[in-house]
């Protein structure tokens, strides 16, 4: 185990008709005037924004609205936010909505307490140290998708226009206060996008599952039974939308993949997000679907690495490779996770989700690695990259 | 999985020589004036108070000092402390030790922003409803002992003199803001006082696992996990007492499996916390010993009301009756359990914790059930309670 820092202080209300608590807990963490923001009509169609406006009025929190946030948010609707909340001098972002919607909050928040300046804190693989983000408006947040973790992180990935660049800003002041959970709201979310949040959050588990860190059993027990956790979920919630405790399993499960309860103590590597975010930029594919094309692929590229790590993968989250020597039991793992992934109904090759080969060597250009290599468990350089893009072929 | 609030901002240095920061976070969390509390002269000799004085200097931090502290904190000296805390107009309780050292502080804390007043918010299990502590200093924790989990939780518990009544109180500012965790600093243990602390953190996520709950899937293999890594880091630890990563796998799991993550969204039991406390109270045995004796005997009494789960408990924390009936597995469970407190050199019963049959009945008295239950698992009444400590006679 590695020296670590934690924390992790949203304040999580969890349950049925939680949105009610909306506006005494922007009051509690400090807001009076708040930036509601969300994305497509589904929301306010299902009433979950009106009843999130009458929590705010009841609690005599004044709020002006921006909605219209989509998938793999877009800079320019930034750009407005900050606008809106510096002219209607807000002091607390309020997103009503998945990852997108959050991370996009996150970065208004960053330039409406930076004097509009939000831009230059998203970068991308070429830096090494990340700009420190002086300050940020206080996030709140009522979510709707089970997904990205955003609620419970430090993290906030925008597509910078012009170039649907994916570039990231990070750090402790991008933590929300608060997240609403209500397993009720993720319900209506159809099959396709519900697969695609589980893909999600399995991924963020992965990513800090597979590290060079020896001597971190709590936090592979801890990866392993949230993993396995989605799995065993997962089956119900794709039989019956509406089973209730399936829902909240997985809503909890998505905030606990990515706020480091899992991760801490180890080096994380984060190749697949950075290969994925590439993906996702350039076709606009959902990042789920698209991790789930990528990180069996980057499995079958890395395992040799450590054939040990991954055979403990396959026996004690797969339950298959018992009785097989490492290596096999590596592959078993892969397969059983593959598998895994299409019972799900989400894509596993570039034809599938969209993509094109000819496009390979653009997304590598764009991944902008420079020298730099990508990835803490095993480092890879450019070549690598094209060769795990080709291993999505299929 | 029931309605749940989570909330655990507590911020976490962890590792080597983090006690040199100690200054740094005490500033970050609001702190100019701290009253600088510790137990025994262990901490004074080793150098650690000496170390952490040093940083508070850096700091800039002044401060006060009441070492003395016994294992069951007793009230005599929490009254000591609020005088010296209004007198000096301390604005911090810094906390130098393990479970009973922050109860203590976190009573003094209550005290000193309460014009003195704390002793009413410590109730016994007669009360239904816990009076709210309506402030307290914020306090910060250097931890020296994994057991207790005091570092990251809403709780104390204080022996209240005349008749040491063990009594306790909670509520969200009890939390620390934060814990300096220092693996190398538990490495001074006796081998006695480490087995208590692992007895004493496994006992806190069984007080969350047994359970009425069901579809509870995520909390459930939360348990599992953490309490399957403090059975396989305990062997290492007490072969090799400066097993620097297996202390810090120890020392992360004992906040982990108090800072309520593996046991929100479900009723939890805490019968043999209640039980164990009479035991300490009267004669004045460590905790986690206490816990030793009293929760096999718990779960002899109590496992036929969920055989099922204690046979889960069985396989897959200790591995054992797998291929058996539930009834058999639970069994086997509960003497896998016994057998790997024996392996850590822990009493069993009665005789061996140097307690006394004919001071059952007055325990029970104590305990001051009234005509309330005792145990959210299986709600325990007087009666029950007897049986159990007559389990305890072995």
């Amino acid at each position: 185990m590695i020296d670590f820092d934690y924390w992790a202080p949203t304040y999580i209300a969890f349950g049925r008709d939680k949105e009610s608590r909306t506006g005494e807990l922007v009051r509690r963490f400090g807001g009076s005037r708040a930036l509601l923001h969300y994305g497509g009509g589904s929301a306010v169609r299902s009433g979950l924004i009106g009843r999130v406006e009458a929590s705010l009025v009841e609690a005599g929190v004044e709020f002006v609205e921006l909605g219209g946030v989509k998938p793999n948010p877009r800079s320019s609707l930034v750009e407005e936010g900050v606008r809106l909340a510096l002219a209607e001098k807000v002091d607390f972002m309020l997103a009503v909505g998945g990852g997108s919607v959050i991370d996009s909050a996150k970065a208004i928040a960053i330039g409406a307490a930076n004097g509009g300046e939000w831009r230059k804190f998203y970068v991308g693989r070429e830096v090494k140290v990340r700009p420190t983000i002086p300050a940020a408006l206080p996030v709140g947040v009522v979510l709707t998708i089970a997904a990205a973790g955003s609620e419970g992180s430090t993290n906030s990935i925008i597509n910078l226009e012009p170039g649907n660049l994916k570039r990231g800003a990070g750090g402790d002041v991008l933590r929300p206060r608060f997240a609403v959970m209500n397993p009720e709201l993720t319900m209506s979310l159809p099959p396709f996008q519900t697969a695609c949040g589980m893909a999600d959050m399995f991924a963020h588990l992965c990513e800090r599952y597979f590290t060079p860190t020896v001597d971190v059993t709590l936090s592979d027990n801890l990866c392993e039974a949230v993993m396995r956790t989605i799995v065993e979920e997962s089956a119900k919630v794709m039989a019956d939308p509406s089973d209730y405790q399936a829902r909240a399993n997985i809503m909890w499960a998505g905030t606990l993949a990515h706020n480091d309860v899992c991760g801490v103590g180890r080096v994380q590597d984060w190749a697949s997000h950075g290969i994925e975010h590439e993906l996702s930029a350039l076709y606009d594919c959902a990042h789920g679907a698209g991790l789930a094309v990528v990180m069996p692929a980057w499995m079958t590229y890395v395992y040799k690495t450590d054939p040990a790590r991954f055979a403990r993968f396959a026996r004690n989250v797969f339950g298959v490779g018992r009785g097989e020597d490492d290596g096999a039991a590596a592959l078993a793992g892969i397969a059983a996770f593959r598998a895994w992934l299409k019972s799900l109904g989400l894509p596993l090759t570039f034809a599938e989700l969209g993509a094109k080969e000819e496009d390979i060597p653009l997304m590598v250009r764009t991944l902008n690695l420079g020298g730099n290599t990508l990835g803490g468990f095993r480092p890879l350089a450019e070549d690598d990259v094209t060769a795990i893009f080709r291993l999505c072929l299929g």
